[in-house]
């Protein structure tokens, strides 16, 4: 049907090369094997990934499954032109919610979508979530990788990141566990992690003007490397917790911070009471306070203000957990409590800055 | 530490509506639960979705799993601003590709991104995803919805779905069934399914200038409906055949077409022969070939011209799977034949058209 005189067009043509792709995926492979325990019964390139789950020792075994993506912290990593760092956040932020379920990671798969898939952003970006895979023990089984000229400018992509854990259902950490007089106990973020990127961004490179290579004042570091600090994973952390029933429930503090995310795990009746006071705000937070300006209760409902995690506790034990969380090298701080009330998080006291 | 005459700015001023989107939640948690059955123990809105698997009656449970994305085909969505297609096209495309590792689905979670999501988006999506799956039998169970301006422009969208479905270990469908002499069996598309958007929608809209309104000679539609055509879903077709020893492997369809898919499902030693005259290629890929030009190779590598699943069965057995798909309301069709080869598609015979 090829008529003489016209020139045949490919699917290249059209600005889709699945040559690129192929090998691309050869790479993928050999960076994810490095993930796969016994449990893993393929590789990546069949249709369907294999995995065997190992469900001996659990009463009662309930998959629990999330998908998250990174955000416009996407944008920072292509200003810096460093993809590795936002493939470790997919990871470690898709394990962080499934820990606060009480649930320890089986296996994790990607999805990335771009203008124009360079070498330089599959393999920076297959290394993060392979680095971040092996360092949680998470097997990296599959992933689909869809270059969209049209759909995404050349330099433009994102990520989805989806996970699949497993906990007995007796361990289940939820709302029900919640009592009134329980304390809060916050564990330190490593920066933004992963929300708030689109204020940020906007205060400091369009309002303000600064470069990412500007420094950030007090930190001896740039606003672009602040900004692009790996999403912290608590699983080590808080694997030793998971079974003990002094842990009541977990908020992972992401977008919507504290204000949205710790009534997740709030039953009916019951408020979160956090003091603003019991901790320092990291400069990199404080910074966008002052430069937007930005309210307290605006930056609460956005960001992590250095607690990236919270642990709801029974308080006559929350000495006993706080003891085990510093001999995991970690720096708890009793952020607050839980009162009476309707779901809500209610602040008191001032920030420390 | 708000100065003031400076006004303060928000999260919603940096382009971002956290009400939209929690309304947006509510909404699909109300769609999502309508898919539920007594094994999700959550509906949305925790960290984690739960899910208790009920594994009786298999031997060896194995999880398979799978991503995917509805590529370029959004665009087709946004120029005709319907929404609810390409949701459906997303679960179906998963529950296929789980479907051919012999595996029924689980439960499914999405991921939405765009540059502004409206309320007609939203909805658009959630409907699709939530009708497909419960159409398939499969539990909606979490998903992340990311409004990113700044990554998006205000009318794009990108969605990513992820699948986990369970077979019993001695049914998984696997290259090591597949033997020389087995035949080859093709289920008809409903269209272009999801793959080929990018030069489709170049020959149509670009280089023809057509409008998505204007007709599609010889089919009674429009080239806009034509190519938004739902991407066919072939559990209920198959579900029946998973655990016959007749069948032997099967391929999905997608990106690379028959070139690279049914390869994917070939042992060390064996070729799939694809007779080109077997069937008629429907219009839509005749036109596409005729307008380009694009020759009949690159077709084959890129659409699935017609067959969105192939069947590699026991050629003894083959007129009584054939007679067993038809009681289904199928078409079956016998497209070629397994022979001696290195793992490659080799094709034979002319299209007819």
């Amino acid at each position: 049907m090829v008529t003489a005189g016209d020139k045949p067009i490919t699917y290249k043509d059209a600005g889709v090369d699945i040559d690129t792709k192929s090998r691309a995926m050869r790479a993928v492979a050999a960076l994810a094997r490095q993930t796969h325990g016994p449990q893993v019964l393929t590789g990546i390139g069949s249709f369907g990934s294999l995995f065997r789950p190992d469900f001996r020792g659990l009463a009662e075994p309930v998959l629990v499954s999330s998908t998250d993506g990174v955000g416009t912290k996407l944008l920072v990593a292509r200003r810096l032109q460093r993809f590795d760092t936002v493939g470790a956040d997919l990871v470690n932020h898709c394990v962080n919610d499934i820990l606060v379920m009480g649930a320890e990671p089986l296996f994790f798969l990607d999805y990335i979508a771009a203008g124009r898939l360079t070498p330089e952003l599959m393999t920076g970006l297959l290394t993060g979530f392979a680095r971040a895979c092996q360092e949680q023990g998470v097997a990296l089984v599959g992933g689909e990788t869809a270059e969209m000229p049209g759909l995404y400018r050349p330099e433009d992509f994102d990520l989805a990141g989806f996970i699949v854990g497993v906990v007995d259902r007796a361990h289940i950490l939820a709302p029900e566990r919640v009592r009134a007089g329980d304390e809060l106990l916050g564990l330190h973020s490593s920066g933004l992690h992963t929300n708030g990127y689109s204020l940020a961004q906007r205060i400091f490179f369009d309002r303000e003007r600064m470069e990412p290579t500007d420094p950030l004042p007090g930190t001896g570091t740039s606003v672009g490397e602040a900004l692009l600090a790996v999403h912290r994973c608590y699983l080590s952390a808080l694997r030793g917790l998971l079974r003990d029933p002094a842990l009541h429930a977990m908020a992972h503090i992401t977008g919507g911070g504290f204000t949205e995310n710790v009534p997740r795990v709030l039953p009916e009746g019951l408020d979160a009471v956090i003091d603003r006071g019991a901790w320092e705000v990291p400069v990199l937070f404080r910074e966008i306070a002052r430069r937007g300006p930005v309210e307290r209760d605006e930056m609460d409902r956005t960001f992590n203000m250095g607690i990236g995690m919270v642990l709801i506790v029974d308080a006559a034990l929350a000495e006993r957990v706080r003891g085990q969380l510093v001999a995991q090298g970690e720096r708890p701080v009793r952020i607050g409590r839980i009162e009476r009330g309707d779901r809500r998080v209610r602040y008191e006291g001032q920030g420390r800055s």
